[in-house]
């Protein structure tokens, strides 16, 4: 027999039923805000103020509301109820009050000092998402449209200089916060602040993990309304995209280091077991990911045999392209890996092999749905992370704390731009300008990514310390930094491509060559010399054969005595299809993906994307076209703003 | 102090963390293995089995799995602890074990008899969805997309019909299977079969209500697929959709139906209270949704005036049409009335008004998207639907009550299609012929609704039986009828559009005539007579110049002492617009809508519906291009099979 400590608690049943309503209600009523908020803005071409940081806006004063408009209604909730024959908690718990037996399922394990912030606003609790929501459901379609609109050709092109921010570069930057915190949390324990705390230096190697993770969003959005350079573009893209993986594997390592003996002695056993785990989690969701895409791919493959043609059925298609994509998650967190970092890999590997095998229909339908679900979800996080402000119950601010984090923040982001850009330019021959590691310093935004893992776990006082100081780090780089890009980007003279009227190509190619461009466009065939032209010469000759319909034919790729496998592995139609594979790199095109909601009107595409982008693009509706698609074909038209119709006449 | 009974129940904590990522692992592989098969099929023009039918088969296949082929692993979690002090169930309880606080969320309420069934595999316990899942987030697309995607001209043209079967038919249909179901239970309780059971009237009237919805979905997506007749299309499809809103609402009238005496004698207080709570909830939730849609419809208009241009960002056009119209649904259960109906109803008048104010992006986009959701939402609840008769843990299979459910549903079907079809055809002017009413009669699945509706409340003895028996119906239906589609349309003789190659109009409109169709085509225009006319006329008049830009100017429609309103309220293009008027009601087209993934390469349209709908699209492309969309155009072409760029050429 258990004996039960019960302070009192009774919530009246039937709010049960509409309570979840209730809440999701208020977000659907903050999205709906801030997307006409985002429509006022973007008709007056205000850009100092992107969608999210308007969401994150709202959140806040919505929090604000809840927190000091609705009254405290659940006073007693924070009882405790001791049981002392069991083990552990079950996952479900049958309870007998007053006769009927009431079924609670296990959410948490909650810390004793936290039980406290249960009691009080009903509606604040409820307004409070399980943390898990963040990882499972809303960040899993933003990597993966990350991943699946990178631009290939420049990230390729890049992929070295890429590498190293996003692997060294946070590396750095977490050791750099961490040494940077754990300084000023030496000085707070000295002088008595966290008195009682338990607070070690992976705590702070943690933080430092966590707020590594750069999510410059809103830089990106502006960039691309404004054409900026398209290396710069890449790279910033490109390592924040690689990064965010790198930074959740780099904190679960820490997260689950355990030296044996005093945690704040170096334990070589426990350090390098962490090092493994996280090149054995990282190769692993890397491996899961693209695993599952070469399955996509080789499924969408076989529609160009004369058996099964997939691409006559694009809802099937489309739904087998989803379904397969959220399996490369779900099987990575299955396997104990990191479902992030395998939807990243999964999107990368889908966009350079499936996408060139979908119906033009198919190509549509993903990338609007993915899009579509990227565009709710960073909305809903970010919204979600200005009410957290208020509505979460256990803040701890602490301005040292807060001040020491926003010094390690940049910090260890000097420290990542500036020497790896000139390691860098030693070996590019299309050197990183300073204009550019200025602007590259000056986007590193701390966002989604860094604010889930903050809020994965807020049990301990350090913990909840650091995501208070997180959530503050986010609001001032979302508003200030995001939107203070423009200026930036005037005051560092970095060049855009004029937004003209006309459509016509020389008068922009024109444009272009007068742009105050440090970089030859002619010389970017040449860059990221070694890495790219061996993963480049690999894919093209054996990858994109077997797993696509374009690339030259195996048959004259692999050593004679392969021929009777060749043969066999190679597409039909590569053999006539030989003219289009240079272009194939190109066919996701970033340009495609967002220009259709990112700006106004009239979006001249810059000179030397458009050409290749265009006749990639046309080229392949012409082909493709031929297969047939049920009297319903999708044609993607890229002369700006006029109607075909019209050019028809 | 409470006392604990305790049993022992000891859960791995680990296993919490995974565990929700295999059980949508193993729906995910379910989605994928249908989707594949179903991509077979439909190369092989197999009509016997569709996605639903398929999807429902491997659920059925992989509960039999993991009922026989996984251990029983946790054993003793039938634990129930007695609390005496508690009132009722608190929402959160924290539980103190071993000097941890746990956190465990109220999940439910359950009686004594199903406490055994939490014994026994945690793998079936797993595979358990919450019932409140299917009602908010697997039922709201799929209402939707059938209220968005309904044929309006036609729907509205045989709206008298499709009101009468619905309301009254749904309700005769109800009694009708209440009746003989109380028979039924009459004789097995005089048979002492249910000893101790409590099994009144309106129990037998619940399983009634819930056993009215009828789903057609393998059917219609037959007759589409073979463009059957499109009045029995429209007839067929608007019943169900109807239907599906009357039976929920009628469902939950009836559980809320509590007499103050003897619950077996008539109560008409009780009654007419229950009546007066379907009348209440019905039309709130009716107005709640086409509120909603109404404001949407304003929103999107207002991309006409010069200030904003909405439809310059269809990707926030299209995320707040997607966002309004699940606040109708969210704003429905949050005051407590039926969130389905209203989203059923939002879905119509999306599709009425707000529809031709899209851009022609967003018209794109919301409809992929929701077919989309569509898809999936249908095919994991049919797949759910083969897993519960394994995994669910509380059948009551009883042949008696059974037996009784099938001549009942049955017997109700007739009572609903052949009297009202005999009392409609004495008003229409186009009779519905007998070929027609058996076909009706046939097509009497019961589906997705049906079993929500079951499975929402399996606490007691009677609804875990009816729960079994709803069950059996559902497959035998889906199977057996959704199987003999085809045979049975050409058994009964109804009129095929045959399935050409040549997309010439001519010869379809003479294959029409020459088919075996006992409807003139010519007289369609003058049915359904009063109550068409009068909402047409007000409708065409009032409603769409003030929501839409299509229609005549209200300057000419309203009285002239209204005209300094009606210039305010009329768009400054509906002066010109007023030739496409006729086209607007035709725009929704079911054809475009599914054509892409339902069938082959060659889908001629019925002559009469592809004239207009092609001239209304096309129309509309050029009028609405002119707008500029970004250099980023979706132009849908409906020369079947032929790529635009040949035909330029």
């Amino acid at each position: 027999m258990e004996k039960l400590k019960k302070y009192g608690s009774v919530k009246d049943e039937d709010q049960f039923y509409h309570q979840g309503a209730v809440e999701l209600l208020v977000f659907n009523f903050l999205l709906i805000l801030t997307i006409l908020t985002i429509w006022l803005f973007k008709n007056h071409r205000f850009r100092f103020l992107h969608e999210t940081g308007g969401a994150m806006l709202y959140g806040l004063v919505m929090g604000l509301i809840l927190r000091y408009a609705t009254k405290v209604s659940d006073v007693g909730s924070g009882t405790v109820y001791e049981c002392e024959k069991l083990k552990s908690g079950p996952s479900t718990l049958l309870i007998n009050i007053t006769n009927q037996v009431y079924e609670y399922q296990y959410k948490r394990e909650i810390s004793h000092h936290n039980v406290n912030g249960h009691q009080g606003n009903a509606m604040l609790q409820k307004m409070t998402f399980d943390p898990s929501i963040f990882f499972n459901i809303l960040l899993p379609p933003i990597i993966f449209h990350a991943g699946y609109s990178l631009k290939k050709r420049h990230f390729f092109r890049n992929l070295g200089s890429i590498l190293t921010y996003a692997f060294l570069g946070t590396a750095i930057s977490c050791i750099v916060i961490g040494l940077i915190m754990y300084g000023f949390v030496k000085a707070m324990l000295h002088t008595g602040q966290l008195k009682g705390w338990e607070f070690h230096f992976t705590d702070c190697l943690f933080f430092g993990s966590l707020m590594s993770a750069t999510d410059p969003v809103t830089v990106l959005a502006i960039f691309h309304e404004l054409h900026v350079d398209t290396d710069l573009y890449t790279l910033l893209f490109g390592e924040s995209v690689l990064n965010d993986a790198v930074a959740i594997v780099l904190t679960y390592s820490i997260s689950i280091y355990r030296p044996k003996e005093n945690p704040n002695v170096f334990d070589a056993a426990a350090f390098f077991q962490s090092v493994g785990n996280f090149l054995g989690i990282f190769a692993g969701s890397f491996a899961m990911g693209s695993s599952y895409a070469v399955v996509t791919a080789l499924i969408s493959f076989m529609h160009l045999t004369k058996f099964t043609k997939l691409c006559e059925f694009p809802m099937l298609e489309t739904g087998l392209f989803f379904l397969l994509s959220w399996s490369a998650f779900l099987s990575a967190e299955a396997a104990g890996l990191t479902g992030i970092v395998a939807v990243l890999f999964c999107g990368i590997t889908q966009a350079h092999y499936t996408y060139n095998n979908l119906s033009p229909d198919s190509k549509m339908r993903t990338k609007q749905l993915f899009e579509f679900m990227n565009f709710l979800a960073e909305n809903v996080i970010f919204c979600y992370m200005g009410l957290a402000l208020f509505t979460f119950q256990n803040h701890i601010f602490d301005p040292l704390f807060i001040l020491g984090a926003f010094v390690a923040v940049f910090v260890a982001r000097a420290c990542n731009i500036y020497p790896f850009s000139f390691l860098l330019n030693l070996g590019r021959k299309k050197k990183i300008p300073r204009n550019f590691q200025h602007m590259m310093m000056f986007s590193g935004l701390r966002g989604a990514i860094a604010f889930a893992l903050a809020i994965q776990d807020t049990e301990s006082q350090p913990k909840q310390m650091m995501f208070t100081t997180a959530l503050l780090i986010v609001f001032f780089t979302v508003w200030v930094f995001g939107g203070g890009t423009t200026p930036m980007l005037t005051w560092l003279q970095i060049r855009l491509v004029l937004v003209g009227i006309d459509p016509d190509e020389d008068l922009k190619a024109e444009a272009a060559n007068q742009s105050t461009s440090t970089l030859d466009k002619n010389t970017t065939k040449a860059e990221s010399a070694w890495l790219f032209r061996i993963w480049y010469g690999f894919d093209h000759k054996y990858l994109k054969p077997i797993l696509t319909h374009a690339g030259p034919p195996l048959t004259t790729t692999l050593p004679e005595w392969c021929n009777p496998i060749a043969r066999l592995l190679t597409s039909p139609s590569a053999y006539g299809d030989q003219l289009k594979d240079d272009d194939t790199d190109y066919i996701i095109n970033n340009d495609e993906l967002t220009e259709n909601y990112g700006s106004s009107a009239h979006i001249p595409v810059p000179a030397q994307d458009r050409t290749c982008s265009t006749q990639a693009t046309n080229k392949e509706d012409i082909n493709e076209g031929d297969l047939g698609l049920g009297g319903y074909k999708l044609q993607l038209e890229h002369t700006a703003g006029q109607p075909q119709m019209n050019s028809l006449a």
